[in-house]
């Protein structure tokens, strides 16, 4: 799933570490882009990347590489480093990841590395560190370009030449008022296309997408996205510009929040776990099987229930593998269909019912056609029909149900405001898997008369 | 899911066109952006889309609009229209969106689309239905800035207050030599800052990054967003330069890619099939099911081998759900992590032993930790101790095997280039329900002498 060129750069590092070939590496790391370097580290060990991470001469170099990093593995090597060296970093970092750090260093720390930092600087930060991490306010950079509504297009351009040369990615110029309320936006495209002497207040654009500081930062990359905009301005309470986030920013949210909803699915914690150590992932993942270690004890006991009917009958166990595995596995695709459709926007929670029904209409369908196949098997193998029937209507009760409840837990956790991807894949599977057990011995000694 | 303005505004246009009340819909439809009633359309059915589509006045929304929609969609709407229409809507909109609905239109629709269009825009959309779909060529844009080296900065900004101006997304001029080949880029910042009579070679970037028009477009998504940059140029075999993919298609191509993985993951066909209707829904999910129901019927003769001891100790049943149900969880676990650590580029598949062995250490003492839990409860509930230990036993192998099936398979896929999410999901769990229940009766017969 990597370029080629990658493959052979992780190789080639890899190889020179082993052989501690320090001149070749510090020639190869000192002329790799931040970013491949960030892919690179991910294939290291925690004392290999402390080794790569010393031999980069820029510091600029430095801060890129610690922004492209995952926190934790950029939060390791910090660690490592002196005061001194982290404020000359971090300096050179945009403010937005410099708080994301110093939100996760050891408090006295970040306490000693933003004393020493350049006041402006620390003061942004420290403005930045107010927000909540997932929020428009916790992701956005303090750094745009502001100007006044009088102002013509001329003397912008001469203001983008003298002043605004740190500002990372300038393709928008705002327009504020005297009370640095967002008014307009301007794309620098504009600004070389009117006469040089136009007031930016007659040819910017009004009708400006913004949002409030406080917005979740899944709502703001979903603006971005739907409107194919490169920056999204943020403002305050007083609609005052504080920031901008920008379509970099955005990628990243929803590859993560991607990720994060796919392992949540499938109980596997929420943030990736490979990177970290096996007690560690164990640690993650001890928790979300607890689950259906609970539901299974709960078979038990209902299957014990049923004890005598199976000294009768000892082939009834025979069916509980694939009753349960059906109404598993449709009832995962069920919850999977409606928790990516609630995530894309591409199903309503309006529509609650007409989701659930319609997901009910093709498990009954789905059921029906299994039902009917798993139960010939059964005529086939035993020659008993009151046997084949009971599997074939346990089968089509299974995935009907397993249908019902995984579009109904989904939708009904989104309609009170509970992340629908975090309830949905053991506990889904865990409630089918007991109601599918229940239902199929119900039918079966009812049937048999047993 | 979806913002308050959104929600209210699809409650309101739904509320009209129940009551018919077409003069309000028509002021609301066309001042509303194309991009959100591409939202609004995803809630209605195919005939309100048809009437709503018909209030737009603008055929550029229109055009829009279209290129907003799921091409399902949009190909449905497409198909009502009369030829003429069409071709006028398509010469609005960007040449990669009419290339990509062509593509879906039948062929002779297509053809006669294609003849009234104006002969440079049918040529350009011709040229791009040349290229697979899902490749860097079949999602450029063939609307970019090109300029030769010996332009001066001032020379250039005038050519783009002439010329250009249909570009949708000018952030980044590229410099080209007499061959039209590729040889540097300059952003429009760049182009205001330098002194006026500066050639375009003497502060354009040579280090530009391109792709070649065959590569996939997930790993042309992966470079825009590692280096986050806002456009990536697309050349043919010679260098030379053809197309651009800008930032929002490439946020496109994650949600879908991301999408189609989870789909597949869960055994839910790959494209989203909610907004399909019933009947086509059951067609894709009906497939994906037969894994499992495969796997049941081996389930149940593997059983049916242990019928003698079943007629024995028929409480040996009770435990084949909590058997299955763990492996099949943790399973379910390594799975996803392995699918999505490769799509994201944090596993390496270099590290095939690593990631292997370390999920099997996870899933042994995980299996150590749940086997002794569970098994105590046999032992509370049956107070024989053989029975206890075998399941114990039984867990820990499920969870062990599991954990190593469920990373062993995916990244094996993945080395000889089968995507890993399509073989995971249904494939994996039946492979571990089989061997799960054909361990527990072994080890339970086995210790239980029966």
């Amino acid at each position: 799933m990597q370029s080629d060129r990658t493959r052979v750069l992780i190789d080639s590092i890899r190889r020179l570490l082993r052989r501690g070939a320090t001149s070749h590496l510090n020639k190869i790391v000192n002329k790799t882009h931040a970013a491949d370097l960030s892919v690179v580290f991910r294939s290291l060990s925690g004392s290999q990347q402390q080794t790569l991470f010393q031999m980069i001469r820029d510091t600029e170099q430095k801060g890129m590489l610690l922004g492209e990093l995952d926190e934790d593995t950029a939060v390791e090597i910090i660690e490592y480093l002196n005061i001194e060296d982290i404020v000359e970093i971090f300096e050179s970092m945009p403010n937005d990841d410099v708080a994301d750090l110093l939100g996760r260093l050891p408090e006295e720390m970040s306490q000693a590395i933003l004393e020493k930092m350049k006041k402006d600087e620390s003061e942004e930060v420290e403005d930045l560190l107010r927000y909540e991490d997932d929020t428009a306010g916790g992701i956005m950079v303090p750094d745009f370009i502001a100007l006044g509504q009088d102002i013509t297009a001329k003397e912008a351009i001469e203001s983008l030449q003298k002043e605004h040369l740190e500002v990372e990615m300038a393709f928008y110029l705002y327009v504020i008022d005297e009370y640095g309320k967002l008014v307009g936006v301007s794309s620098l495209r504009q600004l070389v296309v009117v006469p040089p002497e136009t007031p930016l207040k007659e040819f910017m654009t009004t009708d400006v997408f913004s949002v409030q500081t406080d917005m979740d930062q899944e709502e703001v990359a979903k603006i971005v996205a739907r409107y194919d905009i490169l920056a999204v301005p943020v403002v305050d309470v007083s609609h005052k510009l504080v920031g901008i986030v920008t379509v970099d920013d955005v990628i990243d949210i929803f590859r993560r929040e991607a990720t994060e909803d796919i392992l949540k699915m499938a109980g596997a914690g929420e943030e990736f776990v490979e990177t970290k150590s096996v007690l560690k992932s164990t640690r993650i993942r001890l928790p979300w099987l607890f689950a259906s270690c609970l539901g299974g004890i709960v078979a038990f006991f209902i299957i014990g229930k049923f004890e005598s009917s199976l000294y009768k009958i000892a082939y009834l166990a025979a069916f509980i593998p694939v009753i349960m595995g059906m109404g598993g596995n449709i009832g995962t695709q069920s919850s999977t269909i409606v928790v990516r459709g609630l995530a894309t926007g591409r199903i309503n929670i309006r529509d609650f019912w007409t989701v659930v029904i319609k997901e009910l209409a093709i498990g009954v369908i789905l059921g029906l056609i299994y039902g009917i196949l798993i139960g010939s098997v059964a005529q086939f193998r035993y020659s008993i029909e009151a046997l084949a029937i009971s599997v074939a209507l346990a089968v089509i009760c299974s995935m009907s149900l397993a249908a019902l409840i995984g579009s109904l837990v989904p939708m009904s956790f989104a309609k009170i405001n509970i992340d629908p991807a975090v309830a949905t894949g053991p506990f889904v599977t865990t409630a089918i898997d007991i109601i599918a057990v229940f239902f199929y011995f119900l039918i079966a000694t009812t049937l048999l008369g047993i």
